[in-house]
């Protein structure tokens, strides 16, 4: 494994609405991404690039969303997770399980839909960290750009 | 103003001697900078590399150090902050105050020798953000890389 792009940061907020509006509005993003929901993952995704990387908008789906206990820890939202890419999800997988790293759930499809897993914080230095397979299609249909490409 | 490169996450540690051994043992990052102290910032810094971005490790350097408190809530670490690159410090500092935002301090040299500020993460969706401006100088007299240059 060789550490990867800093593929996002996953963001919590209570309004992906809202949050458009600042990141638009306040940090002067140009490019945002549409909205939409992940129900398998209880949450609403947006997508906010920046010229090296992106921001995910997460919101509650759901009163069992994943994310419904940070926000109610911190009302506001704010940093949830981070998420670096990686050549090869299995081999990613079988490293961190044998370096006893606790990983949260199966292996799934994430929003850029390619494999992803995420592991424990209290295993990662306090940061929940998403592993993710770096998606081979190009900018337009995976939300990634030049950079990557 | 116009949101710029994600320069660096800013991850607090208690250790930054462990955080090194964590990010090049357990995330396999190939480039890691020389830890270095900021008196005037009250901490110790070290830079690990993504192809993209950075990680910022900061560790206390003295018990008043403005990233104590984050320790005593989390004790492991974590997230910290978000840096992001803009063109011309004044300009955003005077942008962000005309729209009423809450900026921490004076406007300081940061950790990569460019004018920095923070602004209160009450009023930046939960974030703690810094604005950094890019720098000029190449990539191995400011720690930055290929995708700034």
């Amino acid at each position: 494994m060789k550490l990867g792009p800093l593929n996002h940061v996953g963001v919590a907020t209570p309004s992906i609405d809202e949050a458009v509006t600042f990141w638009r509005e306040t940090m002067c993003a140009s490019v945002i991404h549409e909205p939409f929901d992940m129900p398998e993952q209880g949450v609403r995704v947006c997508f906010v690039d920046t010229p090296n990387s992106q921001i995910e908008l997460l919101e509650p789906l759901g009163a069992d969303s994943p994310i419904a206990g940070f926000l109610e820890k911190n009302p506001q939202g704010g940093q949830h997770h981070l998420c670096f890419e990686v050549p090869d999800i299995e081999a990613a997988r079988s490293r961190f399980e044998e370096l006893g790293k606790r990983i949260l759930g199966p292996t799934r499809i994430g929003a850029h839909g390619t494999p992803i897993f995420f592991l424990h914080p209290k295993d990662m230095g306090g940061i929940l960290t998403e592993i993710m397979e770096t998606p081979e299609k190009p900018a337009d249909e995976t939300g990634k750009f030049a950079w990557a490409q």
